[in-house]
C-alpha cells in the first residue's frame, strides 16, 4: 500500500514536494554491472525540464541530479541507488492565494481531506514536479534494458484539444517542443497554446508511446499483468484520466473476426493487442495511449469554496503549464520503461534468463 | 511482483485453472466480526455464472461456493477466509485442436512463450473462469463497505457492439442478461448477438460502473493512488483493454475551464474527475469505464501458427461467450470494491477512523 | 503486512484453523517445468504427522494432500499450486472447557484480545496444526532445489528438556520418533516423555537444521538478509522463542580472533558464521539452532482468569503434544526450504543464473 | 524481497554506503500531524554516534540529520520523510588492504561473491554505519508511539565478552559508554577494552530490550507474526548471531508449569512469553535479548584468501570498533520501534482504533 514506492523487483520510491528542499528517489533492486553516471540521467530530465519553451511553465529549475549511492567508479554495486535533485526556483508566494481555497479539479481538496494538513507550496506533494524523479529512475532502467536487450520506448504528442497530431515522422519528435511527430503541424499547435495563455485557460493532451523489442513472456497473470501494471503506472501519472493498450477503445465496437491478430510464420499481421495477451506480452510493440486532462491551475475565475465551506471565486496566478500533456511525453516513456524493468526482472526470477530479442 | 495476489490490506490470492479440480481464492486482512455465510457470497457469483441465457457460454456450472476457513459461528474471525469452487462441468475434448495451434488474440501463445508449459483445457488459467473467486472476494468486501459505510456499487454495459445503451432506468439492470440500463434496447442487442452467433463472431463491449458514498481521502499518492489502482483492477479483467476514470478520454479536448469541477457550498457542481483528484478521492462517485475486447474464441477461421511455427487455420468450437462484455459488469463491480475495501484499510492504518457518508 | 503470506518470489499463503473444514496453501511463483506429484508432498506431511508415536498427540489425521491447480500432466505449469488438506478428526469437545477461560502461555489469551471473536475448536488458527501446509509447500520448494542445485536440508532434535542429544549418526534421525542423530539416547528420552505424560507436564527442546550445497551470494542486505529472512521463518514457527545462526549465542564471548572462519584455498576452516556474512551465504552450510517452548496445553491446573477477568483455574484434557519439539523437526526444515528457495528467485532477478554447486 | 525497505505500513527505505557522498532514508506511511524537527531525530543519532568514547572507532562523524521532505511547519503531512546525513569523515585509505583480500568473518567476501563488484571504502553497503538511518528512522516511530500511546524502548548490555553486567539500575544507562545498567560494573568493561585493543582483538556482547506500554493484539498471525518481525529486525543488525524472546533457549529445559505465565486478575504473575503469544502481544512488557558476534575487523593477523583464490593473511587497519556491541544499544531500541510502529498500523487497518495502555 505504500504511495511512494513503485515497482516490486526494480523498485523506485519517490520523496519530495515542489517547493520542499529536494526531490529524488532511491532506486532499488537494480542489477549490478551497470555503468551509470549522472550524465545518462540528466539527459532525460532535461526533456521534462520546466522552462525550455514558453508554452510550459517557466520556473527555472536545472534538475540537477546527484548520485547519491549505488554506484562505485562509475558502474551499479547492486545497492541502491539515491538520486537527489535539489529545488532551486521555489517562489511559494505565488501560491499564497490556494492556502485557504482549492482549486477546482485540483489535489489541494483531497490531500486537505486525506492528511488534514499539507505542503500548500507549489502543489506540494501532488505537483507534477514530483515526475521528475520517475523521469531518472526511468533513465536508469532504460539504459539497462537497451544494453541488455535491445529495448527502447518512443512517446510522442498524438492531439492537443482537439487536434489530430499525426505521426509522419518520428525524427521529428525530438525537434519541437511539443513531442510531436509532424513538423507541419506544430504551428497550429504552438497557436492553439498562444491562444489558451492569453484566454486564462489550459487543455488536455493525449500522449502515445511504444516500447520495441519487448521479449515475449513478461507479465505475472492473474494480478500483475504487464497491461495492469502499465494502466496502474500511467493513470498514476498526474492529469492521466484514461489509458488505452493497443486498440484500447476502439476495440468495443470490433469483432472478433477483426480484432485478433492474426499470427503467420513472419510474426502477426497486425497489433490490436498492443503486444499483450492474457497479461503477457506478445513479443509485438507494446502500444499504450494515455489522454490527460486540462491543468486546473488557470486564470480564469472558478467558483469554489475556502476551508470552511465558504464559497468564493479562484483564480490562479504563477507559473503553471497550461497543458501539462506537453512535458508528458518523457514522462509516459519512463513510467513504460519502469514496468517493462520489474518484469524482465520478475521473468528472470520465476522463468529464468530472457531472450531478448536479437 | 506475485501474479495471484490482489490489494495490500484485504489480499485475495487467486487460484485454479477453467477445467482443473477447482478454482478459488484466501483472502486475508477482513476484518474481524463481519456476518458472513455462502450465501452472501452466492449471489453475487450467479450474477456471473455461465449458462444463465442463450447469449453466453453454455457450460453448465453452478460456481457453488464453499466457505473453507476464517468464518466462525457465521461471523468472520479475521484470520484467512479460503472460498473453493468446485469445477463441475469440464468438456475438454471442445478444445482439443489447440492443443499444438494458438487463437490469434488469445493468452494460449503467450502462455506458451512464458512458461514453456500450459494447462491447454478451457484456456486453463488464462479463462475468464477466474474472474469467479474475484466476484466472490468481492462479495465480502461489499457486504463490509455497505455495513460500515453504506458504500455500493453499480455497474452496467453501456455500449455494446457500435450499439450505445442509454442509461435511462438503473431498476432494469436486473431484468436482462446484458446488464442494461434501458428496456427498449435489449432486444436489438439480443438481436445483435444472435446474428453473431450464427456468423460465428464476437463483438465488444463497454461497461460502466459507478461506487456510491465512498468517503473522501482514499488513495495513496503517488504510487498506490486510487485512480491507479482502480486502473491496474480494471485492465487486469480479461479482455479489458482500456479504462476511464470520470471524463477519461472526452478530457483530451477539454478546457481547464470546463473539466474542473467547481465545488459550491452544497458539493461538487459535476464529476469529471470520476471521483479522484490527485490520487485521492474527492467524496464524490467514482465512475469508471471499460472496454472489452471481442472474444477471441470465434468459430470463424483465422490465420495462425501451430507451436512448430508452421502457419495454419483455426476455427474455435465449443462453448465461448460470443461477448464476453455480457457476464463482466458483476466483475467490474467486484474489482472496484476490492480496490475501495483495500484503500479504506489503508487510510485507517495511516490517519485513523474512516468518517463514512452518513 | 499480510500475516498469511510467507515470501515474495516463493510466495506461500496458508489459510485454515485446526477444527475447520480444511487447512491449506497456495504457492505461487513456483518455477513450471517440475514434476510433481501427491506422492512427493505426502512424504514430507507423514514425517510431521500426528498419531505416529506414543509421545505426540494421539489425533488420527492422514493430512492427505490434494493438488487442486498449478500442475498439468504431472508438470508444475508455473501457475499457483493450490494444496488442500481436509481436517478428519475434530473432536471439538476435547476443547470445551477452555470457551471461557485463557490457558497460560497459549494464544487463546492473545487472539481474543486482538480479533475479540476466535474459533476455539483445537486453538483454530494458532494451532501448531498449520504448520502442515508449510511443511506441504516445504516438500515443492524442496524438491526443486535438489533437482536443480542438490541443495538439501537436514534437522534434528539436539536437546529435550535438559537433555542433549549428541549428533552421532545422522541415519539414525528417521529411525526414531524423536529426529535424533544418535540411538543409544532414545530411551532415556522415552522415558522423559512417559515421565511427563504421567505428570499431566510438558517439556521443551532444541531443534538443529543445516542447508547443504547452498550457493554463495543468496540474501538481500540490508533487510531480507537471508538470516534475517532465517529468523523471521523460525520465530514464526507455534512456540519458537529463540533463534541462532552459526555459534549463535556463544559468539557473545568469543574473540574476533577465533570467531571469525578462517578462508583457505581449500575453503573456509571453520563455521561459525553459520553459513552467512553481512546478510549473504558464504556457499558453507547453513546451520540453524531454534528453541522451542513446552506446551502450555498440560493436565496440571494453573492459575488463570476468564473472558470477564475473574480468576479461575485451567486444566487442558485432551489430545496435545506434551512436547511440540518433538514434531517440529520437520517443520524446521520446511521453513529453512522456503527461506532458501525465495532468496534463489530473488538472486535470479537482480543478479542472473545462479551457480549452483557442482 | 526488497532489501532495502524495512515495514509493511510504516516503511523505511535504507540507502548509502559508509564512504559514499550521504546515507539516508526515506520513511513512508507516518501519520500526519506529528510534531517533528531534526532534533527529536538528533538525539538518539548521537547516542549511536562514533567517536564518543576510547571505546569505539574513532572516526568523527557528526551524523547531522537533514529532513528533506515531509514535514511542513515542524509537522509531518503524511508524505514521504527523507532524512539526509551526509558523510564527512572517510579515510578510505585505511580500507585499501582490503581490495584484494577478504577479511575472515566480513561480508567483503560475499559481497564480492553476490554482485561481482562492491564499494570496498569502509565496507561500503555492508558497513554498521548503516544503521544510522534505521536509529533515524526510529527516532520517528518512538515519537509518535510515545505521543500516542506512551510506549517506550530501553535497551542496554547485559553482557560483554564473558563478563556478565547486572541490571541494578536503569538510570545509569546513559551514564557510561557500554549503555550498561550498573555503575561498578563499567572499570572492568573498560579494562577489558583496553585490554583487547592492545591485544587487536574484538569480542562479542549480548544486548537486552524491552518495550513498555505495548497495547495486547499486535501482530498478524501466521506470518507476521510480532516476534517473528522482531527477529527479522533483530538479526538484520549488523553482527548478531541469535534473537531470543522472552525466556528465549532458557524454555528449552523448562516445563509447561513452570514457563506458562499465569493470569490473574492483577495480570500475569510472570513474563517468560516476553509479552508475545501465538506471535500476538499480550500487553505485557516485549522482552528481546540479542547475541553480537565479535568484530571482523582486527589487527591480529588471519589466514585468508585473496581475489585469485590464492592464499594469504590479512590484518586490518583502520578505525574499528572492537566491539560493535558498545555501540548497538540505540540500534536494538530503534529496531523494536519500528517492528512496534509497522504493527501498530497493521492492527488499525484490520481491526480499528488501538486501546493504549492509559
Amino acid at each position: 500500500m505504500s504511495g511512494s514506492t513503485f515497482g516490486e523487483l526494480f523498485r523506485v520510491t519517490n520523496f519530495g514536494e515542489s517547493h520542499g528542499v529536494a526531490i529524488g528517489c532511491v532506486i532499488d533492486g537494480c542489477p549490478p554491472g551497470l555503468a551509470l553516471t549522472e550524465a545518462d540521467i540528466q539527459a532525460d530530465l532535461d526533456r521534462r525540464r520546466p522552462g525550455t519553451s514558453r508554452h510550459v511553465t517557466q520556473r527555472k529549475e536545472p534538475d540537477a541530479v546527484e548520485i547519491l549511492s549505488g554506484v562505485y567508479e562509475g558502474v551499479t554495486t547492486g545497492t541502491p541507488i539515491a538520486l537527489l535533485i535539489r529545488n532551486v526556483d521555489q517562489r511559494s508566494k505565488d501560491y499564497g492565494n490556494i492556502l485557504d481555497t482549492f482549486r477546482p479539479g485540483h489535489a489541494d481538496y483531497t490531500y486537505w481531506r486525506k492528511y488534514g494538513v499539507r505542503d500548500p507550496r507549489g502543489g506540494g506533494r501532488s505537483s507534477a514536479r514530483l515526475t521528475a524523479p520517475m523521469v531518472a529512475a526511468g533513465a536508469v532502467a532504460r539504459k539497462w534494458l537497451q544494453e541488455q536487450g535491445g529495448i527502447s520506448f518512443v512517446g510522442w504528442m498524438s492531439q492537443l484539444d482537439d487536434i489530430a497530431v499525426p505521426f509522419t515522422d518520428e525524427s521529428q519528435i525530438s525537434q519541437n517542443p511539443f513531442f510531436a511527430p509532424d513538423a507541419s503541424i506544430v504551428p497550429r499547435l504552438e497557436e492553439r497554446m498562444d491562444e489558451l495563455r492569453r484566454a486564462g485557460d489550459s487543455c488536455g493532451a493525449r500522449i502515445d508511446v511504444v516500447a520495441r523489442n519487448v521479449p515475449a513472456g513478461l507479465g505475472e497473470p492473474l494480478f500483475s499483468k504487464l497491461d495492469a501494471d502499465i494502466a496502474a503506472a500511467m493513470m498514476g501519472i498526474n492529469a492521466v484520466k484514461g489509458v488505452e493498450i493497443g486498440a484500447g477503445f476502439d476495440s468495443v465496437s470490433q469483432r472478433g473476426s477483426e480484432h485478433g491478430d492474426a499470427l503467420t510464420a513472419d510474426g502477426f499481421e497486425s497489433n490490436d493487442a498492443g503486444g499483450v495477451l492474457g497479461g503477457i506480452s506478445t513479443g509485438q510493440d507494446l502500444r499504450v495511449s494515455v489522454a490527460i486532462k486540462p491543468t486546473s491551475s488557470i486564470r480564469t475565475p472558478q467558483r469554489s469554496i475556502d476551508r470552511q465551506g465558504n464559497e468564493t471565486s479562484v483564480e490562479t496566478f504563477g507559473r503553471h503549464d497550461p497543458c501539462v500533456g506537453i512535458r508528458a511525453t518523457p514522462i509516459v516513456e519512463a513510467m513504460l520503461a519502469l514496468v517493462v524493468m520489474d518484469h524482465v526482472l520478475a521473468f528472470r526470477a520465476q522463468i529464468g534468463p530472457v531472450e531478448f530479442t536479437p
